[in-house]
Formats: C-alpha cells, sequence, structure tokens
C-alpha cells in the first residue's frame, strides 16, 4: 500500500490494525515524507519469548537522520522497506515473556508503528513515580546520554567551565543541569531567544545565542577561563570556537553534529590541533556502550525528575503518521525541548 | 650585528666568542636565512648555581617551526631579538652547579648558539654506553615522545593495527620498532622509495608511499582489520584515511601535523565524526608533560639502543650556521633520520 499520510479513513488507529511507516528511500539532506512509506499490517502474533508493546509516545530524534542513511556506524542503518526505528514508549498489551507482563509500561526501540513485538532486548521498564514520557526525556535515552557523556567522557571538576551547545535541546537541557550539579561554571548555546531564557531557567550562568552577528565576541567573553569541556551536539563553528579556546588537558565530548546531518560534505574542525598544544582529547561514545550501567544513571536521573529538581521541556505533536513531518522540525531547529509524537489510542480496548 | 651566515671569518668558532643565531622575524610559511639574525657574543659568565655547556649537537626538529610563531601554545614562543630555541647536546665546559660537572655530557634546550648557560632545567646527562647525539634521537626529545605517545596515549595491544605516517621520521621510526615490540600489526606511511625501504627494515608489516596514485586503495588494503591506533605525525589526507578506516574504541595519537605547518590556514579532518559512531578518540600529547617519567623512558630505550635492537636513522649536516638553511629540509622531506647539525668545535681548548 502506498503513502497515504494524510486525512484519510485508513490512517485511523484501530486495536486490530497495526500502522507502520517504512523507510521508503534514503535521503539526501532534510528527511521528508517521500522517504518514508505508510502501510497497514496485521497486529502481530506471538512466539515464545516474545512480548507486544502498543505505543503511546514515540520519540523523534536527531540520531534517526543516521540511522536512515547506508554506511558504516555504531549499529546498523534501517533498511529501505523495514519499519523505521525509533525510540518509543508504550504498554504491553499481550505477552508470552516471563519478566514483561500485560499492564507493564515500557520503553524500547519499537519504531513508528502502533505495535511492535519484542524480547526484551534494550527495553526498559517505566521508573515508579516517573510519567511514561519521561522515559523517553530525562529518564530516557537524552538523559542517559547527557549523564554518561559528561561523566564518564567529560569528567568535569568542580569550578571548571562546561560549554553545552544546543542547551536547551533534549540531551543539552540535562547537560546543563548535571554539570551545575557538579559545581561547573556552564555556558549554554543555543538558538533563539526563548530557548535561550530556557536555558537559563536551567542554571546556566552564561548563554549565547549563536546566531549573534558577535556570536565569537560573546563565546569568548562567556569563557574567561577558558573551556575545560565542550559538549558538541552540533559541530560547525561552535566546536571551531571551542576548540580555540580549549584549556590544557580539555575534553571534547562529541554527542552529536545536527549541523552537518543532513550537509552534502562535512566540514571538519580546522583548529583541531588545539588538542595538540593542549594535550587534550576530543572523544565520540554512544548511549547503547553503556547498556550495562543504564540502571545507575536510571536511578539518579528519575530521583531528580521525581523530586522536581531537573527541569525539562517536551515538544509534543499529535498522530503517528505525522512523525515524517515532525521530524525535519528536529533539524530546523522549530523545536524547544523533547519532541515526541503522542500515538492515537485505538476506539476499541486494546489487544 | 647583521646576518652573515657563509664564508665569513666571523662565522669561524672561537672559544672565546659565542656564535648565536637569534629569531629576527616570525615566518609565514617555511622559515629561511631571513628569519634569523647572527650575533657574536662574549661567552656568558656563570651566577651560581649555573653551568656552561658548549654545544656538540644540535637537533632541528618541526616543534621549532612552532616555537617560532606567536599565540598560544604549550611553551611560550622565542621572541624576535631572542636566541634561536633548539634541543641540542654538549659537554658541560664550567660549572657553578652541584650536580653539573665540567666534564659532562648533557643533552637539554640549549638554543642555536655556541655555549649555553643552564641551571639544569629539562637538562639529561648522557646515558652510560649511548652516543651523545644518541641522545637527540633514540634517547632523546624523538624518542621519548615516541614513547609516551604511543604507550600512553595510544594505548597498543598485542595483534592491534598500528598505523604511523612520517614513519621513516625521527618519531615515527621509533614508534614503528615499539608497536613491532608490543606484537601490533604495523602500518608505517613514507614519501619516498628509499624511505619506505628503510620503515620495512624497521619491521613494518606494510609499508605505503603515500605520493603514490592508489594511496587510498593502498591504505585501505593495508587494514584489513581497520585501524586500532593511528600515531599521526602528518594531519591532512592521512589523517582522513586513518579516521575512515577507524576501528570502534580507536585511539588517533596527535604528535604532529607536518603537512599544515606552514600552512596559511588549516584544513580541519572532515572525517571527524568518526570518533563519534566510533566511539573513539583523538587525544594531543607533549613532550614536557611526560617529565617526571623521563627516567623509566631512558632507561628502557638506551636499553635497546646498547643491545642493537632499536635502529636508527641520523643525517647530519656541519656548521651551526648552516641551521636556518638545514632546517628548511624537514620541511620538504629531504631528510631521512633524524636530522642533526654538528657544531664546529673551537680550535683552542674549550673554556
Amino acid at each position: 500500500m502506498t503513502s497515504k499520510l494524510n486525512n484519510n479513513t485508513e490512517a485511523t488507529a484501530h486495536a486490530d490494525v497495526n500502522r507502520q511507516l517504512l523507510l521508503a528511500a534514503r535521503p539526501n539532506g532534510v528527511p521528508d515524507e517521500s522517504h518514508f512509506e505508510y502501510r497497514i499490517s496485521d497486529v502481530p502474533k506471538l512466539s515464545d519469548g516474545e512480548f507486544l508493546v502498543r505505543n503511546r509516545w514515540i520519540s523523534l530524534d536527531p540520531a534517526m537522520r543516521g540511522w536512515m542513511s547506508s554506511g558504516k556506524s555504531y549499529i546498523p542503518p534501517v533498511e529501505v522497506g523495514e519499519v523505521m526505528r525509533a525510540f518509543s514508549a508504550g504498554h504491553v498489551v499481550s505477552s508470552k515473556h516471563s519478566e514483561f507482563k500485560v499492564g507493564m509500561q515500557v520503553a524500547g526501540v519499537f519504531g513508528l508503528q502502533d505495535y511492535a513485538v519484542s524480547k526484551g532486548e534494550y527495553v526498559r521498564a517505566a521508573c515508579p513515580g516517573v510519567k511514561l514520557e519521561e522515559m523517553l526525556g530525562p529518564v530516557g535515552l537524552p538523559g542517559i546520554t547527557a549523564y554518561f557523556g559528561l561523566l564518564d567522557i567529560g569528567k568535569p571538576k568542580a569550578n571548571e567551565t562546561v560549554v553545552v551547545s544546543a542547551a536547551a535541546g533534549a540531551v543539552g537541557s540535562i547537560v546543563v543541569q548535571i554539570a551545575k550539579r557538579k559545581g561547573c561554571r556552564v555556558v549554554g548555546i543555543a538558538g533563539t531567544p526563548e530557548k535561550c531564557a530556557f536555558v537559563k531557567e536551567l542554571g546556566a550562568d552564561s548563554v549565547i545565542n549563536y546566531k549573534a552577528d558577535d556570536y565569537w565576541q560573546q563565546f569568548k567573553a562567556a569563557v574567561p577561563n577558558g573551556c575545560d569541556v565542550y559538549f558538541d551536539n552540533v559541530g560547525g563553528v561552535t566546536l571551531e570556537y571551542a576548540l580555540r579556546k580549549l584549556n590544557v588537558s580539555g575534553r571534547i565530548v562529541l554527542c552529536g553534529a545536527i549541523s552537518h546531518y543532513n550537509a552534502a560534505s562535512i566540514t571538519g574542525p580546522a583548529a583541531y590541533l588545539s588538542l595538540l598544544s593542549n594535550r587534550a582529547r576530543m572523544e565520540g561514545f554512544v548511549y547503547f556502550d553503556y547498556v550495562d550501567q543504564f540502571d545507575e544513571a536510571e536511578m539518579e536521573l528519575a530521583a531528580w525528575v521525581r523530586d522536581g529538581s531537573l527541569k525539562y521541556g517536551f515538544h509534543i505533536e499529535q498522530g503517528l503518521l505525522r512523525a515524517p513531518e515532525v521530524l525535519a522540525k528536529l533539524f530546523s531547529g522549530a523545536n524547544t525541548g523533547k519532541l515526541l509524537i503522542e500515538v492515537e489510542q485505538a476506539e476499541a480496548g486494546d489487544a
């Protein structure tokens, strides 16, 4: 069945059908609806050791752009014709699995569809006292990414200067707050006055709009003692500036490079030799590397969410089939806070 | 006194004068004689705690190019009008220092001159059984740089693939041999058939001439299991290739970037996001960081030199005043092996 994404009776959620969005073509630049195909499938049947999840919340993440491209990466790309990979959260509607019982709320990599079959790999049970959607934000991929990226790769010490790009974003906003908890001086970079105000609310000592004409002047002024840790979500000019102001033994945490994801070619950081003269390091990491330590991060992040000390913003859009259109917002910077799709629930009782 | 570098009676070494080469101007590209000024000074008098060294061997190192430029680096630049900084080796000719006695052979940062006053900072006594000039090569800056760069930053494990650029050079040739001692598969990169043959003699499993038309094809073929450690002395295209073939948890040791040193602008490594997808790291280091551990490296390197198991090449040119002209060879790749100047010794007895 070909793509019919809008105003279409077949697009309505039903308990007995599984609406799916498949990767239809690999994008060159920003992905749009033409790269997805809509299909209605049967609700899958379970084998032993499996359970069925009904998606409620779907997370749209910058990483999805990478998964749509072929080429070597930390996990295989989504193949054309496969259901598009996505983090999501929902509840178990049927189960032949000993641990995951009907009714449990879970988060995992369930894809752009109503129903997903899982054997439990990378599936986390919702933490008590935490909203299900928060399992996709401060206690999910973004929170855990921020937690290990900053603490394990960045290793900030009290009174050090930590610079965070995309500081109003899903990961950056958590990095800002964890760095403040560690006693650091935090400089947040964002791209609109509203985002800058949000980053200031999160406790950043200094906030810069990277679209300002005098960005470099502001950047320099914001790091009078240089930059000890730069948490990079964007690449591009901000990475150059951080390299130029990097201190001896500085650490650059490569978490993402959203400024490059849809570019035809990537410009490398011309100032990279700052790593040499400053005996500094630039290091990448991937969320999945820490799977054995998720519990530790989850416990701490969940505690901060419960006691209200960790602030977090969501940008929620309605309707599974709008995922392709909404995904483009990520790359235009139109969203403030974690971008989620709320999936319509079926009229009839699930399962 | 202005520059009179050639065929000049004043250029002759005398026991009672100190011929000095000062930085006269900061170069933009490759340094030449116009950037130096020749001056004849008195042999310095000593204060308590000082000793006087008569230089015998002067080392010409890529790092000197950086010291000639202003701008933030790991040590202050040489100021215009100061004696040009250089590593060198010689013997103590007079002393008011409790440790460094007359007659001792020493290596240190004594500059482009006949005589230098020292208080002992960064001065190493020659190791027994090691030639004085070897204190500037396998047991000096290049050897110690190779040792800590490879072992402390690169951390190679047996059976891993280590790629070394400028593998026939002063540092690279030692890196190749230490990596082989650690049981690694070693790929050496050099720029002439003679250099490639030398690297093969050092024990490299595979050697590539980076000037070959099919360099990328050869590079890929030489690392069938990818690259675990890349020891970078050059930057540029070889750094790109190493990033493209980098393995998960790979390590790029930034030791130098000779392809960039005289360039008006530096091109950053476009493939740097390989660090992210491979949760890999690129890290710089500086010889001086390891000053507290020099003894450890020196002892091991000296033992390998004494037992003949560490091969090493020198390229020796005669005459202090030729240093500016000879320095340019470093950047044209004209030398194979460690580039040294042998300083004329005075006709009369020293001191």
